[in-house]
């Protein structure tokens, strides 16, 4: 606990079906990195975000569903990672509001997204917020309280979403500045080698561009769109540029070092645009047909994947988004009347003296509490790096749940804690 | 349930202390209204709100209990009416981040309070948005968010307030035009006689002009307010005008007709200054001191207070916002996803066959529906006069929850009816 492990969240809006772009951009080195020890990783559905562009429910909810079997399929444990659908947890708009009142507007005016939007009415010669939601405006602070509720370290990101994330952080910092160290500020990764795969047209393969293959086409549909790809005019003999190639990235994206070096030796010696697709096809098909026969079978039980998604989020919820959000609504002031307010009115007697949480710090840096009941020492908690973290295990501890994380002090019994943690739980319910 | 009561909405913003503008402005012609028969009251404390000028968490706790204590002091009685913590009403943020995506931004940078702060900014040379955060130009989709997620058909408001009531229906139409109609739209009410009262210094009482008189100053300070209201310098003897008299128009804010012409009278014989303001004083403290004594009780016992307003918003929440968010979120895609999925997949086997709800218009021009076993009809409902209405109902008797409102059908016991409705029970916990 001491020392967590770090924290790296991914989120995928549910709005399209899921193509090789999301595939080899998001989805291959999320899963890549779950391997990893010492991470705990966080996998989302981000529903709530597909609303910006609102108009087809129904959409949403089948996006939903195939991005969720689309993880599963390509190997996502959900006993392993967290995964779950965002709007599962009802703490990230309520966390989007408080974000919300410290967030500048100065800051909001200038991301990338609503900056184009306001372009395109400019270059139209309509006004500069025509058509504009608040949506579109406001989910930067949406997807930093995706982020800022579970203190996640890392997010990895295509180039296009670093705004978002240094936006993220001056959200973090500015709550912490006025309320107090709550939130980590996030880091942003881009991995360079898989942040842009072309689509069709050579443009970033992108839904907003229609330029897609869907991951789980049928093999007949994938061929079909790979023979589709755009490619310059050279016949078969010619040598072939790699460096602008759609296609020649594509297979790049889908093959170890040794066969894209082979391929670009193809390119030099003139192999057909054709033959070239050809090959593309097979290398995809041959990776892609696994995971797409598990597909196949998961996107039949959608059931199945509903419970899936409801035990992740009920398990996240309990573990960290519940707490955080407690403390936080603390730190604000949405707070239980009679606790704070007793300090004021002398005249409140409890029925039962509460026990205290005394926090301080030790010699070897960490944060630590006491739990006191009057002058006895029931127990000594485990170091935390950060006084955040102690004040979140006694956030939870006040909730009545006895959790772990300390030691008993001497002559102290479990059952001690458990009493006196229950006044707190009957405190809170008078 | 076929002719509801007409649904009527207060908040007050839990960042000051009450005072008697808003004794006089909002809570004593409220809790008058809560008389009238057929009216369903709604009354909250808006914490969220107090978060837009945040910085002071503590202040924010104090003010949510004085409020809650006013309230309750003044003769509010939480079994009658809804009385409840905004902060407690998890659905509000998730219902705002809905309106948010369907907020047009060119109406959002119209919204007053957000121009005056830009006014303010250029006089003294700053850009447009300096200072400015997301909270106080979002807070109106709040607003929104407070008044739609209960279908509430009259909010009474300040003449400040009338244009964000004229936002709650934009973006309640907006979302009724994309999503079907599932919002009734507020309608203002101005109090002509209540809504200005004047402060210390003759502009509106207003925390914001540090001009207040607190509701329940004890009365040594409660006169030593009344005594520097300011007036004019003429001398006891001379005729006074009431025409633009604080003086005159607190005294008529607390007194009958029949006193107020007496005041009237007195100012134009020439009453002196001090002997006016002794007179405003005992006619005030009069009316106070007994509501005075009451607050003083309650606020030494703000657990009794805490538990109200939990109890509160339980009830509302189950009643009403619940049930309605979770039909809102059917209708923007945020849904199970075996439930309408299961068209697209034919495979896909129920357990057990669900009842289904018919829905129709009869020759009475309401709306009813019925629900059927296979061929069997189970009830018919009583009439809603819209399908919106019916269709909430269905959204709640799909949860597993019997209510009420509806007729057996021949031959049909209370638990048939409760076996089919527990069908979609474990249907949605599949």
């Amino acid at each position: 606990m001491s020392a967590r492990p770090t924290r790296i969240l991914t989120g995928i809006t549910t709005s399209g079906t899921p193509h090789l772009g999301n595939y080899a951009g998001a989805i291959r080195p999320a899963l890549v990195s779950a391997q990893s020890a010492d991470v705990e990783n966080f996998y989302f559905l981000a529903d709530y975000h597909a609303l910006v562009k609102c108009g087809d429910p129904a959409r949403v909810q089948r996006s939903t569903l195939e991005i969720a079997a689309t993880w599963l399929a390509c190997g996502l444990d959900p006993a392993k990672v967290w995964f779950y659908r965002q709007s599962d947890i009802p703490e990230i708009p309520e966390l989007m509001w408080f974000l919300t009142c410290v967030a500048g507007k100065g800051l909001l005016n200038r991301a990338h997204a609503y900056k184009a939007a306001v372009d395109k009415n400019r270059a139209e010669g309509e006004d500069d917020d025509a058509g504009i939601t608040g949506g579109l405006y406001m989910y930067p602070v949406l997807m930093a309280a995706d982020i800022l509720i579970f203190n996640a370290d890392k997010v990895p990101v295509g180039r296009d979403q670093i705004q978002h994330i240094e936006m993220a952080r001056d959200f973090g910092q500015r709550f912490n500045h006025l309320y107090g160290e709550h939130f980590v500020l996030p880091e942003v990764v881009i991995e360079e080698s898989v942040a842009t795969l072309p689509g069709l047209d050579g443009r970033k393969m992108s839904k907003s561009y229609d330029n897609t293959i869907p991951l789980f086409a049928p093999p007949a549909e994938l061929k079909k769109l790979i023979m589709g790809i755009v490619t310059d005019s050279r016949m078969p003999g010619e040598a072939k540029d790699t460096s602008d190639s759609a296609l020649f990235q594509l297979y790049q994206a889908f093959s170890t070092p040794e066969e894209t070096a082979a391929m670009r030796e193809a390119f030099a010696q003139g192999i057909g645009w054709g033959d070239a697709k050809q090959q593309l096809f097979e290398q995809i098909d041959r990776q892609v047909a696994p995971m797409r026969e598990k597909y196949e079978a998961l996107i039949a039980k959608p059931d199945a994947i509903e419970a899936i998604l409801r035990d992740g989020a009920a398990r996240l919820r309990a573990r960290y988004a519940t707490p955080a959000l407690a403390e936080l609504r603390r730190a604000v002031g949405l707070r239980d009347l009679s606790v704070v307010a007793a300090q004021a009115v002398p005249e409140r007697r409890h029925k039962r003296a509460l026990p205290t949480f005394k926090q301080y710090r030790e010699a070897d840096g960490k944060f630590y509490f006491k739990l006191m009941q009057g002058d006895r020492e029931l127990l000594v908690s485990l170091g935390f790096d950060s006084p955040r973290e102690a004040g979140q295990q006694i956030a939870v501890m006040k909730t009545g749940e006895a959790g772990s994380a300390y030691v008993l002090s001497p002559g102290v019994g479990a059952e001690d804690v458990a009493a006196a943690l229950a006044a707190f739980r009957d405190d809170a319910q008078d």
